[in-house]
């Protein structure tokens, strides 16, 4: 396979295309994944997330200078459910590569939802083993917010950081929106900002109470300045700690095996779905079946239950004993 | 089926125990929701979104309340995609539903997502069914964010609302978050704080330059403080003027088309699904492939479609011809 052939070489138009066709779902992309992943083991998959407007951005950028001066190489993953609808991606990619060397220490990449909804967060997860594969020991995962398909995303991380703003509430919102759960680290960015103190105490007494499944790891809450890379060095050394903590622990092991079950799930029901709309495309009339409910005829409940029955029969030819 | 006898008598504790089957996927529960199909169609759907802290609870009590002046009946759909890791949603119900009379003018649910991932925007759609055919001629979905799963929740109703506060950041980031396409209206919320006006002016100005795809209708931006029970009456007022503007117009015909059509693919996709995982369940040791896999015998993607191919091959007796 040439494409396989010039990414093992270290071409990166050959990574960029290979996450490309990630994204697209693009047929014999899975086989092309089943050569990549035992070579993407060892990599360091870090979650960066919180709500926007919190920084995030500046903030990845400054880890990433951090762990370039330590000799890492870093791939970048920016994740935005939402981007389907901005389409501005492509050319955010370009700014944000902007402050790096060009000479490949750096992979950066948005992830968005291309064509059909759906599959964001395996997308990221194949785009990620890509990115290990290639060379990348450290690969950056950046969600907004956490919604469902960010959580699948950072669920699949080894290490988390939350990163919050004075702004964004007292650490009673922050237990609202479910981010208490997710995080190893904390952080709170534009810590120049009023209120800053008062968060970092808030949120140092919350994690203190807070019952962590692991109870052994003391939650780190770090303020910070990404824009004038005030404390990324603790960041970076909380970041690693947090890595030594875990590693070789059960936690970690059981977590790996958590993730590679859901992974073979995610695969099997992927070629599910795509067996099915495949035939369901060319079989079926949805406008029919919409128009008969909409005049009453039929309701959406029966109308699917009867087309899975009419598939499973049409699939299954009938047995002469 | 003596659970539907009680909803159709108005027995709340019956509606109730129909939403409870319908977030627990249970069995039979599509058969009833066929038969509350018809009765639902006249309710309007309001969406109303934003980020964390916005003030949505507050601004959707103030709405509701609107809506009670106007005698309309009123049933509220509160879905949270992080609630599985905060589970506060059964204590929020009862603090909420405390400013409601209790003569049944008002439902108040919380929408989480139960047991297994996934299913959470089908099931607050069907919950919304319920509500309609109960005869709540007006349903209030708040979701907090704009993930996949809240836009897929969204898409299903007749009118969205967006909410922001002035601290939210400026339009920019509005535009970046995907909000800017999916608000019929907007509102600004905590419009006492600081740079609202100026917040108001910018909305006004991006929504004017926005291409919306129905280019006839003037979006508002309406400067409201929930807590005061301040301009309310004025959202109140834009979102009936909204419905006026596109009920009956092709819009909003092939919009529900749209909806309809999705639903049968759900409906379908989840019986799919279920079928599958029955089958996988059963079959299929797990554990024995994350360990072929741990020890490199083989990788997800190639397990995944191998286990698809032992599902197809049982699924089909071979014909003798």
């Amino acid at each position: 396979m040439k494409l396989l052939e010039r990414f093992n070489r270290q071409d990166v138009r050959a990574l960029s295309k290979i996450i490309s066709a990630i994204e697209d779902h693009q047929n014999g992309i899975q086989k092309v994944l089943g050569e990549l992943y035992p070579q993407a083991g060892a990599a360091i998959r870090i979650g960066i997330t919180g709500p926007p407007g919190a920084g995030k951005s500046t903030l990845v950028n400054g880890l990433t200078h951090q762990l370039l001066k330590n000799q890492k190489k870093v791939g970048i993953l920016a994740v935005d459910p939402t981007s389907p609808f901005t389409g501005g991606a492509l050319l955010g990619d370009r700014v944000r590569m902007h402050e790096f060397p060009t000479t490949g220490e750096v992979y950066f990449r948005s992830m968005a939802t291309r064509g059909a909804r759906g599959g964001l967060s395996a997308a990221t997860d194949n785009a990620a083993v890509a990115l290990g594969a290639f060379g990348y020991d450290t690969v950056l995962i950046e969600t907004v917010g956490v919604g469902q398909i960010e959580i699948d995303i950072i669920d699949a991380c080894d290490v988390v950081v939350v990163v919050l703003v004075p702004e964004s509430g007292d650490s009673v919102q922050t237990m609202k929106a479910g981010l208490m759960e997710i995080g190893d680290i904390f952080v709170v960015n534009k810590a120049d900002r009023p209120g800053s103190d008062k968060m970092v105490a808030e949120l140092r007494y919350a994690v203190r109470n807070w019952k962590r499944a692991d109870q052994s790891w003391d939650t780190p809450v770090i303020a910070t300045e990404a824009t004038h890379d005030k404390n990324l060095d603790k960041l970076y050394e909380a970041i690693n700690r947090y890595i030594g903590h875990v590693q070789g622990s059960a936690r970690f092991e059981s977590h790996r095996r958590e993730q590679i079950a859901k992974k073979v799930m995610a695969v099997l029901q992927g070629r599910f779905k795509k067996e099915f709309f495949d035939h369901f495309n060319a079989e079926v009339g949805l406008d029919t079946v919409v128009n008969d409910i909409m005049t009453g005829k039929t309701n959406p409940y029966r109308a699917g239950e009867e087309l899975y029955h009419k598939f499973e029969k049409q699939k299954t030819p009938s047995v002469q004993p």
